[in-house]
C-alpha cells in the first residue's frame, strides 16, 4: 500500500508519501512516490502516486517524456496552461495505461489502478492541490477541508481533521503530515520509511524544502517518541468515570 | 456504516458499538448494535454486528427464536457447550440468511453481507471474544494484540494500537473505546451515537456495566472535549523543525 497526504494552505503546499510498494507479502521494495516537475519562476508541479506501480511508473514516465520531447502538438507539464489542465492529462494517461494493462490482464485478480495528488502554481495562478482518480476525473481540495490523501487514508485523516485549517503554518502543516504517517505506519505495515516530505511557500515558483525522513532520522525520531508519550499522558489525564 | 469494537483484556471484557445505520443519505436511522444475551451465574454472551440491517437483525431474531423455542435438538446461545460453538452458530445463521437474500437479489449491487464481534464467558471457561466474517468462519483475539473490531474499523485503530495491552484496567480500556469512537466519528459521518459501552468482569458471570452515551451525555462531552484539547496541546508541543 501508500499513504501520501497533500495539503493547501493559505501559506502554500505540504506534500507527503510514504515509499513501501508491495506486489505481496514477498516482493516488498522502497520506491519513491513524490516526483516534481520544477521550472524555477515558472511554474511548480508536484505529483504523489498511490496503486498499481506499474501504472505509475508508466504515468510519470509518460510525463516526463512529453516534457523531453516538448512537442508543441503534444501536452506536457510545462506546456499545459492551468493546473486543472494537468490534472486532466495526468488523468488521461492514466486512464489509457489502465485501459491497455487491463484488457491483457482481463482474467486476472489483480488491480492496475492508479491515483494521484497533483500540488503545484503556475505562474501567477493560485496554488493548487488536485486529487484524480482511476477513473481520471479529479476534484480540487475544500476551503473549508484543505487536505487530501490517497492510498491507506483513513488511519492517519483523525490528527488531520483535528489540527489541519487554511490558516495553518507550513511547518505545522509539515509536522501534521509526520504525525499522520505515523499512525498510519504503526496500524499498518505495508506503510513504510522513508517518507518524503516537501513544502512550498506560494508565490515563491521554486521548492521550499525537500525533506526525506528516515525510520531513525533523529527529528523524525524525536517527534515519535514526543507523540507516543504526550498521547500516553493526555490518554492517561482523561476524567475517571463516575464508578472509578 | 457502523463501528463495533471489543477488548480481552486480562481482566474482562469491554465492547462498543455506535448505532447509526444508513441505507443511503437520506434513510439514516438509529438501532442498537449491541445484542445481550444474559444468564446470570451461568453464562453471558454479548453479540455486536455490522453490515446488511437486514442481515444482522435476521440473525438476532433466528438466536432469540432458537433461545425461546429452547428444542434439544435446535442449537442455542444457551445450550451451546463453548464460545467457539456460538461463533460457529452465527456463522451458519449468517451465511444462511446471506445466501437466501443474494439469491434473489442476484443482480442488484447491494451487499447483504454481516460480521458479528461475539463476547462472553460460559461457566468456568475463560471469557474469550471473537470476531465473525460475512463467510462464516471466524477468528478469536490476538493475546498479543487482545482487541477485534468490525465496520469502519481504520479510524479509530491507531489509539487502540498505542494503548490496549493485556494487563489494561477495564475502566482504561472502556476510555479508549470512547475516545477511538470519537475518533471515528469525526472522520466518517456514518458513524455517529448514541454510542453502547459495556463492562464484563472475568468470572462474575453477570454483566458489570451497560451504559448508553448520547452526544450530550456529560462525560462523553467533557471526555470529547479534554481530549481535544489534550492533543492539540501535545501537538503545540511536538519539536520544532531546525529551520524554524
Amino acid at each position: 500500500m501508500t499513504y501520501c497526504v497533500g495539503i493547501r494552505c493559505e501559506q502554500g503546499l505540504v506534500m507527503a508519501s510514504d515509499s513501501r510498494t508491495n506486489a505481496g507479502v514477498d516482493n516488498v521494495s522502497i520506491y519513491s512516490k513524490m516526483h516534481r516537475f520544477e521550472f524555477p519562476g515558472e511554474r511548480i508541479v508536484v505529483v504523489l502516486s498511490a496503486g498499481n506501480l506499474a501504472t505509475t511508473q508508466g504515468v510519470i514516465d509518460r510525463m516526463q517524456r512529453d516534457l523531453e520531447e516538448d512537442n508543441p502538438d503534444v501536452p506536457s507539464v510545462r506546456r499545459l496552461p492551468r493546473m486543472h489542465d494537468i490534472a486532466e492529462y495526468i488523468g488521461n494517461i492514466n486512464l489509457e495505461l489502465q485501459a491497455r494493462y487491463r484488457s491483457e490482464n482481463g482474467k486476472s485478480n489483480f488491480s492496475v489502478n492508479a491515483s494521484f495528488l497533483l500540488g503545484g502554481q503556475i505562474g501567477d495562478q493560485p496554488h493548487d492541490l488536485l486529487l484524480i482518480y482511476p477513473e481520471g476525473n479529479y476534484i480540487t481540495y475544500s476551503p473549508h477541508v484543505p487536505f487530501l490523501q490517497i492510498g491507506e487514508s483513513k488511519y492517519g485523516k483523525p490528527i488531520l481533521d483535528r489540527i489541519i485549517h487554511p490558516d495553518i503554518s507550513l511547518s505545522d502543516a509539515a509536522r501534521c503530515t509526520l504525525v499522520s504517517m505515523d499512525s498510519t505506519m504503526r496500524s499498518n505495515v505495508s506503510v513504510g520509511p522513508p517518507f518524503e516530505l516537501l513544502l512550498y511557500q506560494r508565490d515563491s515558483l521554486e521548492i521550499m524544502r525537500h525533506r526525506v525522513f528516515d525510520q531513525d532520522e533523529p527529528y523524525y525520531a524525536r517527534l515519535q517518541a514526543e507523540w507516543s508519550t504526550a498521547l500516553r499522558r493526555s490518554f492517561d489525564g482523561l476524567p475517571r468515570f463516575e464508578w472509578e
